[in-house]
């Protein structure tokens, strides 16, 4: 998992900036009619023709989102281009292009950058999206990421997170906790490896929730899922912070309460395992983790027969009045109600 | 032009990051057509009908391209507005809307940040843009800004780098050289500052190269402007590294010459004064200064009546075949190859 420093170094002042640019995108073509112009001019040139335009940026910085410690910066380019697309999706709409601008201090050498972008490329092949400009510069420390993402969709399919009512069913899709038990796993083999670093760790029992924490996947399987279903969600949410968080931000956008079923949040068996070896809480780490970028929606109930028994759905409640406020319902039926206890970035310093 | 470090200060720990965003965007409105849905989801919504999208983003480092011990956090805001706005302008499009990310660290104040995002909304009621999205988190040291702008145009509008023709005329707005003139001035009173705090700077003299450093505007008036004159460049890029590495853009993109003649560079009579004062020569700082933000732009010959007289637009010089290459034609009628001596942020650590 550890980068190996013995590598081949080029000093990035030798390219200069429109040279690191060309080199870093040269690879990258261009695959959406809506692109007319990528990379190369002061903007990039786009036609959306009768569609609507959806657009998301995240920023990521060094020590806050991401540690270099033990996150290959491969991984850290597919997941950044994740973090962005995920937001689209949660539109219900198609991901089509993105910008990448990027922040390094000197101590990066060429080869970490080309293995960076080789990330965004592989998530720009594997989602279908074009690369379509950015910024290159440098930093006094550490690195910075900065993603926007472009998608399209119909006025008719684009899902808010205002729409939901009263007795729609909440749906949430894949596993929760996962990309938080992983980041767990990764922290603790940092310190063994700060106390002994020839010892190599055994990561297999957990590669399923490590794979969670460094190479997440967005889920425009779902957008697509949903639309051969028939299902047009009435709201949409991703988790990035932690289910009850997005609840909430569903709850308090749609002026309605909701009624979580602690019994019927899924996690994964890795989860369960992990989580009693730490000695925390299943619940509250799905409630709570934050990453795992599954997607939270609510559909009208007569929609349930169109997604029941789907392997990638799971009904994990449903919307109440507002009175009622948004609540757990535990495995013992006592009701508590749900907090934003989601990641905050600035009570993490 | 220093900051009053007494003002009362709430930290942003208090706020969190929802709370944090929801109060530093409640006092912007959204006024295009095209806006359909901007801060408040997981992705703004925007709907260009039948008008191409233009889109361009730049990072801003604390400490690489602006320093806070003399840059106000409002005119901070502005100018990084302005940065972005020019590039869509260099389009020869209408700009529409932005999204702002911010990475702070904790000894930013909230009351920093509301200043800096007056500067931010000053831009966007000046420039008559949407702010539609955008990024608030933490870091390890220091400021970094993320800015995304979108502009729109009709297809037969649109400028790019690569159209130049042989024998067209090379034309650039306002003058040239101010802004690094002016970061020349600030400097030196930073340098004062630091051996004598109680010495106030008097900036008076050096007002207009100043403000062109600190509040620098992007050239709207030149889009509409062209459009009244029925004036198409045939190629546009807006000048933020310097002259020289702009007409060398133009040049590469568009596979012509240039001659560029140094008595028709326009400098204002304040940077051929200041320029006399630090012993620099106005045509160098003119050719690489950099962050002028006017625009620089090629036209048919035949469009020569269209632009004459007109006091915000030069003829500088003409392209010429690719085999003669890009030239300086100097006072004494020598030829001085042109070499990108912009800013290049690698080499400025």
């Amino acid at each position: 998992m550890l980068e190996d420093k013995n590598k081949e170094r080029t000093s990035l002042e030798k390219l200069g900036e429109f040279g690191l640019i060309d080199h870093l995108t040269q690879h990258f073509t261009i695959k959406h009619p809506s692109t007319i112009k990528g990379v190369g001019d002061d903007a990039a040139v786009l036609d959306f023709k009768d569609k609507k335009v959806v657009l998301s940026t995240d920023l990521l910085v060094e020590g806050v989102h991401f540690d270099l410690s033990y996150m290959p910066l491969k991984h850290l380019g597919y997941k950044s281009v994740m973090v962005n697309l995920s937001d689209i999706y949660a539109m219900n709409a198609k991901a089509t292009q993105i910008t990448v601008s990027l922040a390094v201090s000197n101590r990066f050498p060429l080869e970490a950058l080309e293995e960076f972008y080789a990330g965004i490329q592989l998530a720009c092949e594997t989602y279908g999206v074009d690369m379509i400009g950015g910024d290159t510069t440098s930093s006094k420390t550490g690195m910075l990421i900065s993603v926007t993402a472009l998608g399209e969709a119909s006025k008719e399919s684009i899902a808010y997170r205002s729409g939901a009512k009263e007795n729609d069913l909440l749906v949430v899709t894949g596993d929760l906790g996962g990309a938080y038990m992983g980041l767990q796993v990764l922290e603790r083999e940092k310190e063994v490896f700060k106390v002994n670093p020839n010892n190599q760790p055994d990561l297999e029992p957990y590669s399923y929730i490590v794979e969670r924490q460094l190479k997440p996947e967005a889920r425009k399987d779902i957008v697509e899922l949903l639309a051969k279903l028939k299902v047009k969600p009435t709201s949409m949410i991703d988790i990035s912070d932690g289910l009850s968080s997005e609840i909430l931000h569903l709850c308090k956008n749609s002026g309605v309460g909701c009624a979580l079923y602690e019994n019927k949040i899924p996690l994964d068996p890795t989860v369960i395992s992990t989580c009693e070896e730490f000695k925390m809480d299943g619940t509250m780490i799905a409630l709570s983790g934050g990453e795992d970028y599954e997607l939270l929606f609510t559909i009208d109930q007569a929609d349930f027969p169109k997604i029941k028994g789907n392997p990638h759905l799971t009904v994990i409640g449903h919307m109440t009045d507002k009175s009622q406020g948004a609540n757990l319902v535990t495995r013992a039926e006592t009701l508590i109600p749900l907090k934003a206890q989601g990641w905050n970035s600035f009570q993490s310093q």
